[in-house]
């Protein structure tokens, strides 16, 4: 079958004779993948920023299909029309009882897992292996198109998991650092539940203009602190969500937050030693947290508030390419030039 | 001066030759009123519901105004624009520091007090008297009109504070029971929060018809429970406000509940023995709260609100009128003609 | 094999000859019991209250005991050690996910399915068929014996859910209404998270010995009033627990609820018209939960308490008796001889 | 009077000339001072850590006193028995509104003002002028002593705001770094709401003796991972508390904490570049808080939680002297002879 292998460092080939995946564990289910997305988590690996990550991974972690296999324990059977959780967890351990499936001993995730947890091939291809699938897969409500649902599947669950772990009050400017695909489906989650001003930082002029488009305001990280200071008059934001994941994101979410603020980290993290100013935190109280989106817990949510139509996480698609051209797609979302990349399977 | 004073029921009358308020506590402040409302509320009194209103009662208690004298212990000035809550407490006691005002030992109402608390001229009159001003008083920001910031004084603050209570998901249906001023502040609330369809209950055609206009689905009582299951998938929904105050509203409220849902009542009940379904509470883990608008608590916060065109509380104005037309106000309101009376007063 | 089976009011007999249980779905496993217990709610149809309670029915959910048969789906394995959830429940759903099991479009309960949810034998039985198993039974830690587990399915989680649900704040007076094992519970875990005095507020002369044998403080119904109001300085508790399933109970409950109170009822309600207070309700701003214990969310945490020796469920065990001796425990338990009687087996 | 004044660094002296505070704005009282106690807060200049600090300043933040003097909106009158906050704010602006006294535009801290705000002098004297008196002190209830009441000035209302920011699960394995009086009242709030096991970390085996006094574990940091790792099976730590204050302690705490762990820091910082291990907290999840403990949200609760007899404040205290051996009582302080030390007045 078709797909996507990581090579190396900006090297991403389209192979066409993967062997098809097959249920092998009673709680295993085997999905034809519809539409698939690139994910600013790939940009690491695929910048080389990860030297752990295998060569030969099949890469992808969002994605929708339909069930094509399904194990005894899967819970799902064949035809279903399903999303998938990046997150893989077994549902039943004390962690995942609580919520926690990130922490869940068993978790890995799709075409990450030589990073995070055992081998797990990707999605980026025709077809996937889904383990725990009673728990990483969900049936798409018939009033969601496989599009609407895709980014239930790790950004818009990180969005608006951003926004939970933010404790907004209704009204308040809100700051994100970041305007990737996660920056602005927070941003639209924030939006949604009720922030008044939201500011974008981003360096991108490309992504700057994305945000503006969608209604926010943007600014280059270099005039937020005096646009911050400007809109909540020298208070500071009283929330702010790092959407990047790099020390210099998390300093200029830092130095924007207000009194009692909260910082949302949904950056994925790989420091060490990040110079965090401790005596302003204390003067200022405020609460950091660093939150990774739960799509199993959140996207029942989310299939709701899609099909209101309160919010259309569509709108950050920038790129939409079949899954034969995913090798351009990479260097274009690698260039900035694409907000968000759909490919579109079979 | 000029006042609205009760005298029983149906019979509000405009005086001329009330007597002007001045300081008499260190704490006290009086005011020019700008702008006043009717409120459903006083139509408790107005309908001869509340057989211990003090007949000479002067009427009123959401309010804007000026500050024209203020006692040493005030913390206001002479020329501040202010709004009012209509809630009077002494912000200091234990129940206060909670937050929790109108458990006040000291709590009044203006306009209300012979039924709660102490007693206290209200504010559709030239000038009113304002007791704990520090507490109850707060300056109008520059970038609100006074009509903007009357109603956080009493109903946005009520219909925001039912949102609070509510605990909403983000696309979730939500039932208000109740078109009046209330429920459809109630109904803004929690769509900039994130609420998906909103559904409001009323028996008055007009009042469906001001809940149309601002984008609310609306419903006559009768068809609220299929309306609800349609809705719901036959769940039920998972927050219901009841912005009437009856048993009739409360049992509709109720009857409309979803698994694990919440209601919210902040409608201003006076009953003893609301025949009360225990068995169905039970069997769907139901939540009811009894909810009072506190204007000091979340005034700053609705401030900001307004302030970023994200909620216009004056959507919910159907009649703005000469203080001197406030007779005229009392029988428009009364026959359901008006769904909010602003009055401009000077 | 041996097992306890409902054969009409003030009827329970021991069967001999009752079939064992197999495997039948891939999500099954066959536990042999070594402990259960007689509940509260088991008097319900022994008491001839529950007039669709299907004669025939193997009684009893509260069980520990080793998994000797487990299907491909089930999660747990011969040998293992472990306690039952009450409540059946799939796990899967959107209901299960947000950890609302007792809503479970699946839900039954053990040895009580006939009037909630599918039929399915109860534990008071040599042998007891668990569907769901990889959600139902939990391994029981090995600093824990399985008495001090047994509860953790049924009224420990009660008592600790009413714990949660009631947003205490430490030092706070409580009252407990019933005296009964859920109420001994309750009050066990309000008193391990902080509550300052407990009341329990119990008919059963014997009840109330023993709830001061654990430290409480107990009271007659009818001095309950006085009591709070002497504790609270005529305020009234903030936290009222109601654990007996009553119209009375809850009147009383309400009825000694102070300023922004929280009511919690735990009692299995049955009415459909209790004569509720509202206008009491809106002056005091109360909030009233009917909660549903839910073992599979909570138990996790009870293993860690109890293991910490900060709290133990035995305390509340008046009777240890055979399986054999089934009969005399409904008795026993019936005239409120007994608190909590454990059924030890084999 | 008599009061301690600060000269520099290692250098305290009981002056016996200072001059007697008296009433000057409407809301100023002057309290006679009756306990006061010396905090580690009071070290740092002690230790010349605070360049800034101003010489001269009477030095002392908790206090109990009676009210021998009060302006017209000091809301307390002359004979009243009162405890101080440490913070100083005005109670009316929107941050303290929300309870956020510490960020109010005009706060200040007593005996510690040049550092935090306007100059105000401290209550190791024997008068001490309190602004804000309305919101600045609370009467003692007829039920608590005064040395009871004293540290709900502070350091219980310090301990108590850890345990507030924890969101513990009753059972819980907590570690507090730090054996200091914060850290040791973090450990009995945190008790009586439902720590299973707790640790105090701490260098100074005076400290941990006083710990392990209490019912604590106790620990020295280098033991602490190992320990922590044998209580929860190599998790680590759902809740840390760190009441130091330093980069160190707070690298501790980040070292021992487990997934979705909560760490609180009420150690006051004063640094700028600690280096964080955003890695390792985006892979747990953490959430890392800022609090300042705030009296007066909490000493209200915190009086009828020591009334209730479920938490002795007074169990900390290891020295007793009078305040004429303030001098040498801040010398035991400084070498940790002293776990925390009253001074008891006239």
């Amino acid at each position: 079958m078709l797909g996507a292998v990581y090579r190396g460092a900006h090297h991403v080939e389209l192979c066409t004779d993967l062997a098809m995946p097959t249920v092998a564990e009673p709680g295993d289910a085997v999905v034809r993948v519809t539409r698939s997305a690139i994910c600013g988590t790939d940009l690491h690996p695929y910048r080389g920023e990860l030297p752990d990550f295998a060569a030969g991974t099949v890469l992808g972690h969002e994605f929708t299909g339909v069930v094509v296999e399904a194990g005894v324990a899967a819970s799902v059977k064949p035809g279903q029309r399903v999303v998938g959780s990046d997150i893989v967890a077994c549902g039943r351990c004390p962690m995942c009882i609580r919520g926690w499936h990130y922490q869940c001993a068993d978790v890995t995730l799709f075409g990450y897992s030589t990073v995070v947890g055992r081998s797990l091939g990707g999605a980026q291809a025709e077809y996937v292996l889904v383990p725990h699938a009673d728990v990483v897969l969900a049936e798409i409500p018939d009033d969601l198109t496989d599009e609407q649902a895709l980014f239930t599947g790790d950004v818009l669950a990180t969005g608006y998991q951003a926004t939970l772990a933010a404790g907004m009050a209704p009204g308040d400017t809100v700051v994100v650092v970041g305007g990737g695909a996660v920056g602005l489906t927070a941003g639209l989650c924030l939006r949604v539940t009720g922030a008044g001003a939201i500011v974008i930082a981003e360096l991108a002029a490309e992504r700057r203009q994305a945000a503006a488009q969608l209604g926010f305001l943007s600014s280059h990280p270099d005039e937020l602190p005096g646009l911050v200071a400007q809109l909540t008059r020298g208070a500071g934001a009283p929330v702010v969500v790092e959407a990047v994941g790099t020390d210099a994101a998390l300093g200029l979410a830092l130095s924007v937050a207000g009194p009692q603020a909260t910082v949302v980290s949904v950056g994925a993290h790989h420091g060490v030693a990040f110079p965090f100013p401790t005596g302003a935190a204390f003067a200022r109280e405020l609460t950091v947290k660093f939150v990774v989106g739960n799509p199993i817990r959140v996207r029942d949510t989310l299939f709701r508030l899609i099909a209101s139509g309160r919010l259309d996480p569509t709108a950050v698609v920038s790129h939409r390419l079949p899954l034969t051209d995913v090798v351009n797609g990479y260097d274009l979302f690698d260039r900035q030039e694409a907000t968000k990349v759909v490919l579109v399977h079979g």
